[in-house]
This record gives C-alpha cells, sequence and structure tokens, in this order.
C-alpha cells in the first residue's frame, strides 16, 4: 500500500489552480459555469484537458462520441484497463465541481502515481466524459452509457435542443459521429472509479470527509392528477364540495409522514403542483402534483409504492375526488462495488479520514458503470449542500483528501 | 294581501321570453351572454330595458353613472320609495339569469301589480344597476354603490380596462358621467328589494323554491407565503429539509378541517397555489397559496381567523419554515332586514312555498344596500349550482314563483 501520499502545498495549488482552470471553459456572468455537450466551451474544455493530459505523458485520444480518454499504459500483458473520471458538461449555471472534480482527480492522481511510482502494472485511464447532465438535450448519461453499450446512435434520433439543433447536427459539428474515432463501446475494462461532489449536505452535517457510496438509490417519478369539482367558494357548503386542493394536502402530507416513518434512507419530494383553474374564490376542480421518490432498496420502493398509493386511493374516496397515478420514470437501484469499497474502507481507516458509508441520492455515471462493472463511487463534501449553481463550493483540502484517497485504491488495484 | 297571484300560462311564458329577449343583448357564442359596463351591448340593453318599461307605462330615467330606472308613481305625498331590482352587467361568457332575473322580476311584478290593482300608496321603481360584477373594470358594485354614496367618480380616477381605456372615456362615450343626468346618490328610499338566483346548490339540494336571506357572509382573502429552503430531492434526507410544500399541505389540509370543524356555515377555500421553483426533483423553497374565508357573522370570522392563523405558525415552526399571511381583502358580513324578511315568511308559510332561510355566501348589491337601508334579498334555486357559465339554469316555474313572492311583498309595502 501507498504508505504516505504527500501533504504537499503544491498539490493543495495545483488543485486550485486546475479547479480555476477548467471553469475558464464556459464560465457565466455570475461565476458558474455553463458547458454544454459539443458547445464551443465543451470543445475547448475538451482540447484543454486533451492539452493537459499530453503534457504530463498520458497517451490521449477520444472516442467517436467525444469522450476523452488519457491512458497511462500498464507494464503487464493480458490485463484489463482500470478506468477513472467524470463527466465535463455542467448544467446551465452550474459549478466549477460538479463532473470537473472526478477528472481533475484522476489527471493529478495519474500524474502524481507517475512521478512517485513510474508505470503501473494494469493500465490505468482518466476519462472526461462527454455528457451525463442532459441540459442539452433531453438525453442523459450519453458519455457512460456509450462506454458501457446501453446508449447508441438509435436514441439520438429525433432528439433536439431547445434551439432545434439536433443531436447529431450538433455532435457531428464538434467532429463525432462520424466513425473518424474509436468505437465508443469498451470491453476491456476492469473497473470504474469516479470522484465527486456529494451535492448534499450530510457528509457537512457529519464532519466527515469521504462519503462512499454503497448505492446509487433507485428513483420514481409520478404525476398524480386529482379529479374534484369546481365551484363557487362562497355558495358551496364545505359537505357539498368534492374540492381538488384539499384531497392533494391531504394526500401529499400522508406521502411525506409515511416517507419520514418508512426509513431513514427514503425521500419522497412533491416539488410541482398546480390547481385548475386556479382562482382564488374557486374551489378547485384539479390539482396535479409531481412525486419523487427515492430509495437503495427496491424493495423498499415496492412495499411503500404499494401501501401509499393503496392509502391514496382512500383519501381521493373519502374526499368523493378520483385520482390517476401516472409512473413516468422508474430507475431500479444500483449497486456499487462491495470489494471496492471495503479496499477504500480499509485505506480510510488506516489514515484516520473521517468517512461515511452512504447511498446517493442523485444520479451519478456510476450509475450506469456500476450495472455493467465492479465501481466504485466516493464523495467529498459540498458545502452547505449547495449544487447545480455557482455557489457550488469545496473546501480545497477535502478535494485533496479525495485525491489522495484516490492516489491510494488506484496503487492498490494497478501496482 | 294579495290572496292569489295568478298561476297563469300568460305570465309563465312572459317570463321565459323576457329572459331569452334580455340574453339577445350581449349574446355569445356558446349561447352565453358578455355585457360588459359601457359596451355596446351594454348600451343596447339599457336602452331596451328603457323602451319596454315605458311600453308597459312606467316612467323611464336614467342617472349620471347609467343605472336606469322604472317608475310606477304613489298616490301618497311625503312617501319614501320603494326599490327593487338588479345588475345588467354580466361576466364574460356567463349566464342569462344572474342580474338580469332581478331586473326582470322587478318589470313584470310592477306591471302585474298597476294592472290589477292601478297605482301603489308608495313610489315603486325597477332599477337596472349599471354595474356589479367588475368584469370590465378591476371596481365592483358601481351602480349599488353610487346610488348609496359609497362610491364616486373619485373611485375611478386611474382605473382602465383591459384594453387601455379608462373607466371615464367608457362611462362618456356611453353619455354618462358629464352632468346630463340626476345625481346617482339617492336619500328618498325606504328599502331595497332584490330579487337573484342562488349560485349555489344548496335550494336544489333541499328542494326549496325560495331562500331567505338574512346575511351577505363576510369575505376575508388573504396571501400566505411559506418560505422553506430549496434543495436537491435526492440528496437531501427527510430530517434537513425544510419543506414548504409539505408545511402547505398541513396548513391547507389543518385550515379547511378546522373549516369544518367550526360551524357548518363557514367556508374556507384555498383556491390558488403555485411553488418555487416548482420542479419535479427539487425540494420546494417557497409555496404561495390564497386563502378565502367567509362567514355571516363578523365574531365567528375574528375568533376562527386568531385560532387557525397561531396554528398555522407552530406549523411552520415545526417545518423549520417561516410564514407571511397578507389579508388583502375584509369585507364584514351584511345582514339583511329582519322585518322584510318576516314579511316574506309570512307571504311564503301562507302560500306553502319550500323556502329556506339562508346566507350568502356570493357578494350581492343587496350588500351596499343593505349597509344604507333595509334590504330584502330572495333567491330562486340554480340548477347544479351552476352560475357565471352559459350553463346558468333556472326553471321557469322557479322564477315564477319568485315573481309571486315579490308581487306580494310589493303590494304588502306600498299599496
Amino acid at each position: 500500500m501507498v504508505e504516505n501520499v504527500e501533504k504537499s502545498s503544491a498539490l493543495f495549488e495545483q488543485i486550485e489552480r486546475m479547479v480555476e482552470w477548467l471553469a475558464c471553459f464556459g464560465r457565466t456572468e455570475r461565476d458558474g459555469v455553463t458547458r454544454l455537450l459539443y458547445s464551443k466551451h465543451w470543445q475547448n474544455a475538451q482540447q484543454g484537458i486533451d492539452e493537459y493530459m499530453k503534457g504530463i505523458g498520458l497517451h490521449t485520444y477520444y472516442d467517436d462520441v467525444g469522450n476523452l480518454f488519457g491512458r497511462l499504459p500498464g507494464t503487464e500483458e493480458n490485463t484489463k484497463t482500470i478506468l477513472t473520471g467524470s463527466h465535463i458538461d455542467t448544467v446551465r449555471d452550474g459549478g466549477k465541481y460538479d463532473g470537473a472534480y472526478g477528472i481533475i482527480a484522476g489527471i493529478i492522481a495519474l500524474q502524481y502515481l507517475f512521478k512517485y511510482h513510474g508505470s503501473p502494472k494494469k493500465t490505468i485511464e482518466v476519462v472526461s466524459l462527454c455528457e451525463e447532465e442532459g441540459s442539452r438535450f433531453p438525453l442523459t448519461y450519453w458519455g457512460s452509457g456509450n462506454i458501457t453499450g446501453v446508449k447508441n446512435l438509435n436514441d439520438i434520433k429525433g432528439v433536439n435542443d431547445s434551439e432545434g439543433i439536433s443531436f447529431v447536427k450538433a455532435m457531428n459539428d464538434a467532429g463525432f459521429g462520424q466513425g473518424d474515432y474509436c468505437n465508443p463501446k469498451r470491453n476491456d475494462l476492469e473497473c470504474f472509479i469516479e470522484m465527486h461532489i456529494e451535492q448534499g449536505i450530510v457528509l457537512e452535517k457529519e464532519a466527515k470527509t469521504i462519503g462512499v457510496v454503497s448505492h446509487i438509490v433507485g428513483q420514481r417519478r409520478y404525476t398524480i392528477t386529482v379529479d374534484g369539482e369546481s365551484n363557487h367558494a362562497g355558495t358551496t357548503p364545505m359537505a357539498l364540495r368534492k374540492d381538488a386542493m384539499y384531497a392533494a394536502a391531504e394526500m401529499i402530507q400522508t406521502l411525506i409522514e409515511k416517507g419520514k416513518n418508512t426509513s431513514t434512507e427514503l425521500v419522497v419530494t412533491v416539488g410541482q403542483i398546480s390547481l385548475e383553474p386556479n382562482i382564488s374564490n374557486v374551489i378547485p376542480g384539479k390539482a396535479i402534483f409531481s412525486l419523487d421518490i427515492r430509495h437503495s432498496e427496491e424493495e423498499v420502493l415496492n412495499v411503500f409504492c404499494h401501501e401509499i398509493f393503496h392509502e391514496l386511493k382512500l383519501i381521493a374516496f373519502k374526499h368523493q375526488t378520483s385520482i390517476t397515478i401516472d409512473n413516468w420514470m422508474n430507475e431500479k437501484p444500483v449497486k456499487m462495488c462491495e470489494s471496492l469499497n471495503a479496499l477504500s474502507e480499509v485505506i480510510l481507516k488506516k489514515d484516520h479520514i473521517p468517512y461515511k458509508k452512504m447511498t446517493s441520492g442523485a444520479g451519478h455515471d456510476s450509475q450506469l458503470f456500476g450495472r455493467a462493472l465492479p465501481t466504485l463511487l466516493l464523495f467529498v463534501p459540498s458545502q452547505n449542500g449547495i449544487s447545480h449553481s455557482p455557489l457550488e463550493f469545496t473546501r480545497t483540502e477535502d478535494l485533496e483528501e479525495g485525491i489522495r484517497t484516490l492516489i491510494k485504491v488506484l496503487y492498490e488495484l494497478a501496482y
């Protein structure tokens, strides 16, 4: 095991410098970053990373959807490749750390390992994945989906951005999608390791430096419609009403209350609501609200949804309203690799790094990789839990501790 | 007392004919009526009524805001005038009965009384009030407000319709507001009697023909803002949330539940709600909802509001959210005249007409008159409780029973 990764001011400064440098590609007026797939800023960022990686001695190459790789070749033959990295694209006016940190961490780790330990036995690659957020096109995980073979050109037929530019045209204009680069599908990967900011407040609240992710939660999303009867707010006695808002209020309260009582890990969110006709002196005839439910165990989701939807139907009946439950997203939980997690924990315990085994409530590229190969996802804290905002921030000492952990894990796996 | 107002087919046919005739002024494609204050359709309707009233021998005149009167002069000197009628304006695409019925009832009643009983002792006038609905300009009760002296030209300064036409210009273009007609303020009225459709479902549900209104309810309207904290729906555990929708759902449920348990007459409505940012996978940071509370007793409103707002603040505190309660309407209950109600009840009982003493949950011109002079408001049923819609309907036999009741009341008061 790597005994001691130096706590050098040089490493510290390199991290800060690279975060600011990468944030220059698509920096916004509010000091955020907008780096949409295949845009000019995106192209510049990939080119910048390409040159940087070349500069530190990595062999670089693109695949045909625009994923960029930096390769540190291993000395042993017939071994598979260890891949680390994250996504280069951002949401509109997002932060400097989401995605970018995982790429920077990989580059610095490979630079460090080569400098102090020379070539690894197994090849290690760092990847700047082309797309994860779905910010430009209504489609997510384009980079990791192509590598793991669950997405391909068929998925983007007829997909346009908000300005009407087709996915294919945007890809071609950026130089990809025409067979000039290698096929993105990989069969030579041993595992994937992703460093990412938590995008939540749990690590900060519990004063932990590293989050070791056991699962990426399953997500189910629903649109729930309650149909009652619109009527005059003054002339309709309470006993004669079929008030869709009243029914919806009881449903929402019951949903969230039951969510809290089911499991500390379960999260239940009603983020959207609309009423018809939505006039202050008219009883709502219709209430439509969204429901987002997440947990790391499919069985917990199954039981919760089964029970709660039964309760919602009883509430609808009590209010003389009817209910329609439309399920439009159902992503199953993804388990991260137990032995890679165990290795990380051994390293973190040995170095007395405060860490937490946790689930990820947000989706990540590791979700796609995790379904295909052993995958490790490690978090560093997000200040105040803020993400997808120019206010996104992680302390450099935390970024550094994350990179030191990555170095140690990669050393264990590849040297 | 008038012993028997004939149940003649002629009266029945006259009512049907007049309803359809008046609905021609501003008839819409959906067979509704749009007759906005001072519009061409409005002018035509008032001129039509003017001619009709002249035709049956009434002395007609306008006041300077466009209220139209038909006068049946009394034989005794030094007596005050009995006024009956309702408003000629409608909401956009409204029904044929709202307002119109009170004018038609007054005209038919005066025609009947003069035909069978000659001149009354006291003068009776029927009024086609220029405006009640507030459909064209953001201002209500313009007709009754001017007659009772609580509204005047100062109230319409700077008031425009949605097309930017000023209230003053619209009024002048229709020929009013320039002193060509008499001052609308009246000091010679003994009482006001209004026949109106219920615009609710209570009479129909209880199989009553006439509603004798004891009070027009007081109305309070509020905008309630709940401030929580917007956050990621996946990465924020339930225990760390300040979910504005969750808090609002409990508030709305508590509000309506308590309303139902306070008094059968109290009505509580949340007709509008909006969330920020209103995205399905983001915990709402802000929830804004409307609150409409009505009851016939000011004290009930006072106690309810005092108690419920205390409860809402506790709910806000429990959810770690803050609450702002903005009261933007506070109309006090108006009591109708007890002795006019008693007279009506004697008449209805004697003739075995099924009636109900009730409150009016909607506002009416009687609200303005009721604050200034003895006022009687009688309802006839609305089919399915529907109003402000082309589907508004009252059976002719119910319209007729209302007019017979009005005739008897006027006879008692004026002959």
